[in-house]
């Protein structure tokens, strides 16, 4: 039993479906020229309908982070003022991001245990010059969603633009980037988007590009400044982005955006709203108290502390050793504390989520060492 | 016939043997944890013997250019003094890249017929106060390739050190990372790797490190920033690096690492300079003019006119067309006067090199459209 591959319910990467990984070990293709580029046209005008957005949109191969520092990077420049709004880990993985890229940094540190709220972030902004605000979406380091679009208005009203980490919601709970009023959003493949990892999708939207254009002191850096992707897109026909592109990653990124658009974006969002609760009445019955309240929880990720007494490392121990099921500790000051459950993408069934739920109700019968 | 699979004859991405690709497509893993890291310090521990390095490395997801970014941007920080040698359109790349991170460049521009002259380096940096200096090792632009253990001692002569851009050398032709006395080399993981595209593993050695700890004015960015890589390294004990790994990518590149070292890295150079040889004499039979001369030619890449007369479009169109071979045209101020044909990892072996001169007698012999 115990050579069984783990089956991951961490919050990505995500297992992948059959077809999907039969894409991901096909040939490797030429990433130019004209048997390819008719494939990435459609390619990029279905992630474009992902994003909900008439803007551009750029495969980087990359992590997520690396995404998010294209986004990030370029839109704040080397002299702008951005504003970071902190409430779990990857608030913080965007801080550090910003400060790598200028000196001028404002921070909105938020509880952790909350979303941002749009009035305070309204109040906020009007005591400070910020012109691009950044958010994560979902940050898997806590389960809390924060309100994009109500934070994208607030934000708006002040003069400020805000971008957006959806590296763990696109494709599991609405991302309206157009619609919103974003200037980039930025994801990974290997969340709700069912993929292998390796691909950070960008999208820049209209108001995105006008902020980078009116910039007097421009990013620095090349592979991750979308001026760099942009440059190429308009000035090499054949080849239309600056570097090679993991023609492998695409084509299986693709074969997943086929099922993505078969599934239908409402029906993947009450999928994943339906996996939420179903994961969180099964914690709460087991006596897992959830860290993120109902009103405010994310549907592609849960994170819950064991019941009292329970150790969360030795219990994800167990989960792996004897079950063969992976799921992730906490991070930060939540680290040892908690445990992380992912449901996001093909993880956001009805069967993962009882096998989850009988591997931890069998791991507190039997027994795992309490908490020191 | 004309739906069969294009045979990738272009330098880089190079076809990718089955049990790779088999390796690729396998379920994705947990990046991190204790079913993952002893995989991953072996994985390491290869690559490290690959570079001829004791010092890190790091397998960063992005394309080559994202590690050639990693590495020149890291080293050269915000504000040192970058030379770059250019011979090459990737020669421009790396000045590109240098310029995006520091307003202190010096180019060494050079002849593309000819490898950079030791003699020359030493002489062009005793005028100048640069601390890093930057070369293309094999440029496939122009199939040269440039004398990195010779300007490494012609540096170090003059107190600079060399990083160099290894991406179709490594795995091809001797890199010996250490004892030539470099700063940091990075390559890519579908040249001479014989892998799927998605990965630029770079080396920094122990010099590299003094000089990217001595530096008052540390590179700007994150992700591609080598400081974040070791930070992680020393500080997360179960997930030694800052980001998603793509696992799928890392598991079939050490698959081809399993036949890297199978054959053994002196076989390989040695199969590698007799494809050489092969197709440049073929090529000569045929009429064409090698680019770059035989004293100095890379062996993994070769450049050359096509016979007088002929358009060099039009017979990489036959070649796609009629024979599904591709091979590439020319960058700069070559393009569409040169094709470009990769003898690299798995091209590198007699069957594709015979039947890329096949296709291209045959094509000469049915007649392809001259030049304008």
């Amino acid at each position: 039993m115990n050579n069984r591959p783990l089956e991951l319910m961490i919050p990505g990467p995500v297992p992948v479906s059959p077809e999907v990984l039969d894409a991901m070990g096909q040939p490797v293709r030429q990433h130019y020229g004209p048997e390819w580029l008719p494939f990435y046209r459609q390619f990029i005008a279905r992630l474009q309908q992902l994003f909900g957005t008439t803007g551009s949109v750029y495969p980087i191969p990359a992590s997520g982070s690396g995404g998010l520092e294209a986004m990030l990077g370029t839109l704040i420049g080397t002299d702008g003022t951005a504003g970071i709004i902190v409430n779990g880990f990857f608030g913080n993985r965007l801080l550090n991001i910003a400060r790598a890229h200028t000196p001028h940094v404002e921070v909105l540190q938020a509880p952790y245990e909350r979303p941002a709220d749009p009035a305070d972030v309204r109040a906020w902004l009007r005591q400070r010059r910020v012109s691009v605000l950044a958010v994560v979406h979902s940050d898997t380091s806590t389960g809390v969603l924060n309100p994009v679009e109500e934070i994208a208005a607030a934000a708006r009203a002040e003069g400020a633009a805000l971008v957006v980490d959806a590296v763990s919601s696109l494709g599991g709970t609405p991302v309206l980037t157009d619609a919103w009023g974003l200037a980039a959003v930025s994801t990974a493949s290997q969340k709700c988007l069912e993929s292998p990892p390796g691909l950070a999708p960008v999208a820049v939207t209209k108001l995105g590009w006008e902020i980078i254009d009116s910039q007097r002191a421009p990013s620095r850096g090349w592979y991750l400044n979308l001026r760099s992707w942009r440059q190429y897109e308009q000035e090499w026909a054949n080849h239309p982005y600056p570097v090679t592109l993991p023609s492998n990653n695409i084509v299986a990124l693709d074969r997943a955006l086929d099922r993505i658009f078969a599934e239908g974006l409402e029906a993947r969002f009450e999928r994943h709203r339906r996996a939420a609760a179903q994961l969180r009445e099964g914690l709460e019955r087991l006596g897992f108290k959830p860290f993120a309240d109902r009103r405010w929880a994310s549907p592609t990720i849960t994170v819950a502390y064991p019941p009292p007494g329970i150790d969360a490392g030795a219990l994800i121990e167990t989960l792996r050793v004897q079950h063969r099921i992976a799921v992730a500790g906490g991070l930060e000051h939540l680290a040892g504390r908690v445990i992380r459950i992912g449901h996001l993408g093909n993880q956001a069934t009805p069967e993962p989520i009882r096998r989850v739920l009988g591997a931890l109700e069998a791991s507190l019968r039997q027994g795992v060492p309490s908490s020191p």
